[in-house]
């Protein structure tokens, strides 16, 4: 591999009506729609589409505790953050952390789809950046 | 086709120091590098890079009165819009429309590298989205 991202595995924009949101992506852009995801660690609900292998995802929060409340109450719906796939994450982090990189958690915690995920600081370029990895499934 | 929907072109970045963006995305993820642009209408210098067909677009304004100058004084730095490739944006324009959806502008401008463009307003989904066609070269 020439470096360590895989491919663009997502985007993620936080919404304040999931249901007008998805109704456009759904019936207006006719998307192709992957499903719902509750993640209760993140106190959000999410709806999934798929674009030419790119990952849409909608988030809205169920708590006013969320960070995506809170981002939305700062600085209003938008694109939340953009995910890289990475094919190793721990040497990843190594090497990104060696090279002066700022993370959010440099431990990966455990993301949806059976993946293992950090969020790199938006300090380092100026918007946030989640890298994922796919674990097999055991 | 089953959508007018092609690809995710791109995804845009609104950046106050493009140079050190530019270093994050070339030097520590290593990502390939396409070029500089400068947009004179949008009063904006870019940096675009691309992972597996997607292009990531830096956005530095380059007066205090460009778009995204405005944006990141009122948003701060973050991810700006999203950009679909159709297959005929006329025709996509039109059903869209149709179909109730809001445009800032509904007649195709030129955009970039051979392209038309027209924006669809945030209100319809929460965040900004960019359509584009790539023209064949005359």
């Amino acid at each position: 591999m020439d470096n360590f991202i895989k491919k663009v595995d997502h985007v993620a924009f936080a919404v304040s009506n999931l249901e007008r949101s998805y109704h456009f992506y759904k019936d207006i852009f006719q998307m192709e729609f992957m499903g719902y995801e509750t993640v209760e660690s993140q106190k959000i609900k999410t709806a999934i589409f798929i674009q030419n292998g790119v990952k849409i995802e909608l988030l809205e929060p169920t708590s006013p505790e969320s960070p995506i409340a809170k981002y939305i109450e700062k600085k209003g719906e938008g694109i939340h953050h953009i995910c890289y796939e990475v094919f190793d994450i721990e040497a990843a982090v190594l090497y990104y952390k060696e090279m002066g990189a700022n993370f959010i958690n440099e431990k990966p915690t455990d993301g949806i789809h059976n993946t293992k995920i950090v969020f790199l600081h938006p300090k380092n370029c100026g918007h946030l950046i989640e890298l994922n990895q796919k674990m097999a499934i055991e």
